[in-house]
């Protein structure tokens, strides 16, 4: 039996987590620790963007042309708000919206996210265990030149274009791990740092206090997996963000960011030349390809993984 | 300049409000007082039948055929909330959902319940005054052999099926009319009661304090339109309710719940036997069709009413 513990983000998290579902047996145990700091409130109702996008994929229900969302979506509820005079900058298709009316009602509720987030996840289907790194506040925002912005208004208002000159974890000083994230780590046979964004799905869990302690103290075998691939980032703005904050824009830079936290960094065959560079910063290398794809490639990556364990 | 105010539950009520809209000049006034005491919370959401019934058949958006909700309705989100385990009894098509997820984040930020109705009015185009009865909470429960149900239970869930002992107006003696009702009761030339369920949406308008004094004390010419057919009610549970709770199934039985209330009593052709009985009670007598059908037979209806004024 295997135990797999993977931090996570959206699309690159989500991938990977359904790789680990396909190649893991019935009797391996994964828990997918997903980054909440992207959550926002919009129409009074409760977004958890990681979240749903980690179960939505485990589910098979996501939109996996677009990255996000669900599948066949319709958007009737949406464009009726919109007549009401609400701003709908943030698209929400009818079928997704009844994940945060139903999350929302049951937080209202006193339900805690990570109990909530368990029950939609296993109304869909889901096997693996789908945890927010906490139940608590936790808010990341952005520092640009055009002042401090909410992280949704950052990602999708202003389509990732200012530069990131800070990140701010509102709220993570006093957010408690949701139960099972700390055994997930302490317990694990292998955690796996996914292929998401370090600053803004890493770091904000690594921010819970004594999260980044387990994974550090952690005798699982650690592994980091690059979202970095040629100088570029497979999805999003995590190129933009290493170089405004001063970074190497390369797996090279992701890998001294991760310096202390895993063993292994998992680069793509096309930074094959970063390995000598990464091995001598102290980290093993394992050298594939990363950018996955669909399921066999994400399957494929999984096994890789795994074979480190 | 006629000044009309309609008191108004759901479905009579919107129909009304509707032929008195059409009939209406452009400098004449119309306000509609509505029922509240249907209003429920479901899925965390503000749910305010009579008031969308109303809105939404101003608007010409309402399923005619159906007698609620909107026309051409789609219900994604509803069925993905089923799959999450949701009790989807209570049926929400998916841009009637826009209403309820509009209304209640605004709530929630401290709009009262008048207010996000005239946004909500205004943004569909509505031009009269659609005014709860009240911002403060009035629910109406129901008293069966089964015991005590809340409203849409009652309604909804188990289709009045239950035998009704009684009625209570719960937070009513603490309820304040919302603001606009009593001025609209007091300044009218007309003030018109609905052909609406006299128990379920008319009673628990008065229960509010001041309002029943505001229609005992108007200048206005006050006319009642009995939802009492032929010995039936044209829609929903008002006969049997009018029988269990030990009145007379008919039109003269609503007079006499309507006694002090109003001046004239609008009754069918259908129970054109019952105008002398009624008169005697002391009522003028407005004899016609009051089964409205389609917006040709509202529009009919209320210019005979305006004609009263």
């Amino acid at each position: 039996m295997t135990r797999v513990t993977l931090l996570a983000g959206g699309v690159g998290g989500a991938r990977l987590a359904h790789g680990l579902d396909l190649a893991l047996d019935s009797d391996d145990d994964l828990t997918v620790v997903v980054n909440v700091g992207d959550d926002t409130e919009l129409h009074g109702l409760a977004i958890s963007p990681d979240i749903d996008t980690v179960v939505y994929t485990l589910a098979g229900l996501n939109d996996e042309e677009r990255g996000w969302g669900l599948r066949g979506e319709t958007y009737a509820t949406l464009e009726a708000m919109s007549r009401l005079g609400e701003d709908t900058w943030f698209t929400l298709g009818d079928r997704d919206l009844a994940t945060h009316v139903v999350r929302t009602a049951r937080l209202r509720r006193g339900e805690p996210l990570s109990s909530v987030t368990a029950g939609i996840a296993a109304s869909l289907g889901v096997r693996p265990r789908v945890l927010p790194v906490t139940d608590d506040p936790l808010v990341t925002l952005v520092d640009t030149p055009s002042g401090r912005l909410g992280f949704q208004e950052y990602f999708v208002g202003r389509q990732h274009a200012d530069a990131v000159l800070g990140l701010t974890f509102d709220g993570a000083d006093d957010a408690r791990p949701a139960p099972g994230v700390l055994p997930a780590l302490t317990d694990a046979g292998l955690v796996v740092l996914a292929p998401s964004n370090p600053f803004l799905s890493i770091h904000p869990q690594l921010a819970v206090p004594g999260v980044r302690e387990a994974l550090v103290a952690t005798h699982a075998r650690r592994v980091g997996v690059s979202p970095i691939v040629g100088g570029q980032a497979i999805k999003g703005p995590a190129a933009q963000i290493l170089e405004t904050l001063g970074h190497e824009v390369s797996a090279l830079g992701v890998a001294r960011l991760y310096t202390g936290l895993v063993d292994v960094m998992c680069i793509d065959e096309a930074d094959a030349a970063l390995a000598g560079p990464i091995e001598e910063l102290g980290f093993d290398v394992l050298v594939t390809r990363t950018v996955m794809g669909g399921p066999p490639g994400r399957e494929r990556l999984a096994r890789e993984l795994l074979a480190l364990a």
